[in-house]
């Protein structure tokens, strides 16, 4: 259940002071194996629409329906027999449930789940310990384990030696090299106010900020006043993270499946568990609440599931020093920045996403990875026992395969530069010969830009050796001297998916055939793997949408970036990965007239916060 | 001037409580036209070696050449000419001298400088207002115009409105939405120490640290702590920008010979002034001084021109929680990176360079552009004005061109991983097909490691699909799982040059023909565009070097990356730009047994800092 949105130019046209737009909710409902599409009027509480899904695909699971499998799972008597056979009892086993993926007409007609077993004993870490080769396949709706498999009986389960990842105060031992104590300090406290729990302002900025149950969190209604005039102007009408895709490279029958769609499937803001002061977030965050609803329709609290704090990470906006005949110029400005954050654990892994926001106008977002490998067990404890690579990933402790696997994070961006209708812009890099005579040059590079007339257009796949900046540009809209104002989305790292288009988990995901997308915006083109992704055969997603080939040219349009991760674990990510982050950003481009911290002020030592150690650092 | 280092293995060899290797300086002077490379032992005073260099190119430029250039330009009668016509006297003007590049034979046997002159009136930021087409070549020995070119009295001087970057106290208006004082606060001290001016040990991390008249600063010895065992391990000799290269993209007269060389031609550390405190370093930032000779072989001292500070930017350095039957599980440690900075300013343009170390192993080189752009100036002022996009980049202000530029910045990482001999491996993902029948799936990657043998195999141009690690490996360091303890470069953002193979600029900076190289180790390999950079005609470089296909497996091998940026400017990037940043990572690889940062402490608020607004603060 979640907000059923109005339509978008009645929010536009919306200002306070008018009466409040018609709420309503949007409910998928399962009933009978079918998905329900509902909405309610929630002042008459009357059902307005109601359609029956007829495409593939299944509502996001629910907390119910995975403790469902897990309970079908461990009650099924094969799996006492496969425990013993390594020595465990079931009691001894901690069970998880991942999506099946969807690979043919056998698994349809019914929901499943696959339940994995993993060794709790001796540490929290299960996930080091896995039961290799067992997996069951369970009906969520009959609460039954229609197939069982165990290959793996010869694989011992890894040891698990030094995998608890906790703090034990008092216990552990202390840290080889410890660093003083060092904190981002604010006494005077943040300079963004936080209105009717939702609404954000900092600096030139302006935003809506709201959790999630899929998408983890929602950034909308973007707004930056100009430094010239200070109006207040549109940058984008609403961005989240749509879906994500996380394939692993092994085809085994217990592995061949895996290939998530974790916002779709399980939700991003249903998995994200509340922030660890002072370690995910710094001291002076300050934290909002998610409120999510459960299976039987009651609200809940997600506590201290975003947070929120300004950053200043010691880095500059602008500098520049010159040393002239008559004076030494230095001219520096800190650069402060303002972070809205949550993190998902979507079983063993953890996704940290970050929007931060610039006082230049530029937006970066970035998802950071942690938490737990799933590895693969092996009968191999040495790399010198393993012939021709055959294992698929390399060894990170005894009997411990790290599966290569990929993570793909498409975010949805419906960008409004200075209103509704945009333009994308490819701005290609394009090399210049032939210039004999001319000039003692041979080459150079001219811009040259290409405006996208349809979808088709507008489907990038990133190469080095054909660059392009890719803007999204209100042709409507010039500046004092012309330029359409603009933003640009600039790739940083990323990786692209190699898989077959026609295998079913790309098939599905088939949103990242392409790094970036721009479709006209369509209230029902939210979710890239489409509304009803778990179990979905790929009919409903960006891929699809993208191929109707429609008219995006001085449209309201959204730009589609997805940011993508290989991942080859090492035996640093054992038994928990150091952070492994990739960003984008969406940059101004002749969006403002001139450089819009022009006129910031340099920091001065006698504005700084006067500060002493802790009585317990002191003492230290 | 500089050392002359003395020889790889003696160096390593050496210990605590040894005598002293040789002390020598390596000298290369210009007499008569040629260069004279010149060892010289500092005990005896005597000439070791001598050598008058064959091949084409002169010594870095000095600030005396640069001075005798620009008055040599600004006493010729023909600029009194040219600024008259533009209304201007020449005690109006600012001249700069920028590097003539190399095209061909009749630029030969001379040392050229091209200068360019900008009206200084009503701002200090003559750049942003050029007289342009008013070109001057000097000959810089005989002090003299051999060339006078002024094809733009037709074209306005950029008025240069709004300009001024400088802060006014007092006259500068309050900013719009101020921020509240924000700091990295660490009361007791950094937890670095530096010994003898040079040696940094921080955490589990020991290197060197030196101001280099050429490279900016130089990182060497870098040797990290294991987490298990304690040992002092190596992971590099030494590491530094080796060379830039900065393409403009305008063939004109006035702009075809601008493709600057900064580190071989003017110096990043000549061009390194110092940095100002607070805002291009945080407050508990420790500067260190740069040691420079001048052209008379004077020492004298560039002051605080690198800082060293420990950073918290609030972000983990691993995460994860879970929610399980028995327990609520919220794991999170905050990450503290040590960064060693330098900024130079080479005229317009200013790059600040980052070393950030993490306790994790992983070292992120970090390159970020500020200052101003090069600015072409045009009758237009406004982009209705212009057809078929014929300008060489986008309006920025009224009659003012940004021309669409490159910048690369080559780093020379001498990687000693556990010792010198190294083996490059790629490890490509490579995708595999053709399952039929074995398992639902279509495809899936596979990691296949290529072990290069000779430094063919190891020149790389980045693909994002076809996607390779890059392991710098030590086949004689297996872990205990057998994996070769190892390092990896990890491309981020990046950008390639895309120029003619055979344009001059390109031949002479080949160096940029791939993004990554490995070479075996050879001392007089340091600078890849040559030892004599200015007006070198590309006969010294990388690619030249990397071109004779040397043996590079289980060799002392040098890993060489290179980091680009295209910069197609903007309305925002006007009168100054903002800060634009790339990076690249070096990442252990199966360097540690397990995450070495597993038992690191979680922050808890008793120990952090005790902080209250300062008193100017609080008045506000």
């Amino acid at each position: 259940m979640t907000i059923d949105e109005p339509d978008k130019l009645r929010v536009l046209g919306w200002q306070s002071g008018d009466p409040l737009l018609p709420r309503k909710a949007f409910v998928i409902g399962l009933l009978d194996n079918q998905s329900h599409l509902v909405t309610i009027d929630l002042e008459s509480g009357r059902v307005e629409t109601h359609e029956i899904s007829s495409g593939s695909g299944y509502p996001m699971l629910t907390m119910e329906d995975v403790a469902a499998a897990v309970d079908a799972a461990v009650s099924y008597p094969g799996l006492e027999v496969s425990a013993a056979a390594r020595g465990l009892s079931v009691a001894n086993l901690s069970c998880i449930s991942p999506s099946p993926g969807w690979f043919g007409p056998e698994e349809e007609g019914k929901r499943l789940l696959k339940v994995l077993c993993y060794s709790k004993q001796g540490t929290p870490n299960f996930y080091m310990r896995p039961l290799e080769g067992l997996v069951m396949t369970v009906d969520v709706d009959r609460r039954e384990v229609i197939k069982f498999s165990d290959t793996g009986r010869g694989i011992p389960i890894p040891g698990g030696a030094n995998t608890d990842y906790r703090f034990h105060p008092g216990n552990d031992p202390p840290e080889m090299n410890p660093i003083n104590p060092i904190s981002m300090e604010q006494p005077q406290g943040p300079s963004f106010t936080v209105t009717d729990g939702h609404l954000v302002e900092w600096a030139n900025w302006e935003f809506h900020l709201k959790a999630d149950q899929r998408a983890g969190f929602i950034v909308s209604r973007v707004v930056v006043r100009d430094s010239e005039t200070g109006d207040r102007r549109s940058v984008m009408y609403k961005g989240f993270p749509s879906e994500l895709f996380v394939p692993y490279m092994d085809v085994d029958e217990a592995w061949y499946f895996k290939s998530y769609m974790d916002a779709g499937e399980f939700g991003m803001g249903a998995t994200a568990m509340p922030l660890v002061p002072l370690n995910d977030c710094p001291r002076n965050a300050h934290y909002m609440d998610g409120v999510f609803v459960s299976a039987d329709g009651r609200p809940f609290i997600q506590p201290n599931m975003i947070c929120l704090f300004e950053r200043y990470a010691g880095d500059s906006a602008w500098r520049h020093t010159e040393l002239t005949v008559s004076a030494e110029l230095r001219e520096a400005r800190a650069k402060v920045t303002l972070v809205a954050r949550m993190a998902s654990s979507v079983g063993n892994y953890d996704y940290t996403i970050d929007w931060e926001f610039q006082t230049d106008g530029l937006i970066k977002i970035t998802v950071a990875l942690s938490g737990m490998l799933m590895v693969k067990a092996t009968v191999h404890d040495n790399m010198n026992q393993i012939e021709n690579q055959e294992e698929t990933g390399p060894m990170v402790s005894e009997n411990v395969i790290g599966v290569v696997h990929d993570h793909f994070i498409t975010f949805h961006l419906d960008m409004d530069v200075d209103g509704p209708n945009n333009t994308f812009v490819k701005v290609n890099l394009v090399k210049e010969e032939n210039l004999e005579g001319k000039t003692p040059r041979k080459s150079y590079l001219k811009p040259v830009r290409h405006v996208a007339k349809t979808e088709e257009d507008a489907r990038v796949k990133l190469s080095l050796y054909n660059p392009s900046e890719f803007h999204v540009v209100n042709p409507s809209r010039r500046s004092r001297l012309g330029n359409p104002s603009g933003y640009k989305v600039v790739p940083e790292a990323n990786a692209a998916s190699l898989l077959d288009h026609s295998d079913p988990p790309q098939l599905r995901s088939a949103f990242t055939n392409n790094q970036i997308w721009v479709t006209p915006y369509n209230r029902s083109e939210q979710w890239a793997g489409g509304l009803l992704t778990y179990q979905s055969h790929g009919d409903d997603t960006l891929d699809v949408w993208s191929h109707r080939n429609r008219e995006i040219e001085d449209k309201d349009v959204v730009l589609w970036y997805t940011l993508g991760f290989h991942h080859v674990p090492c035996q640093e990510d054992f038994p928990i990965m150091p952070t492994v982050a990739a960003s984008f950003q969406l940059k101004p481009v002749n969006f403002f007239d001139r450089n819009p911290i022009l006129r910031a002020h340099p920091v001065f030592e006698k504005d700084l916060p006067v500060c002493r150690p802790s009585e317990s650092a002191s003492a230290m």
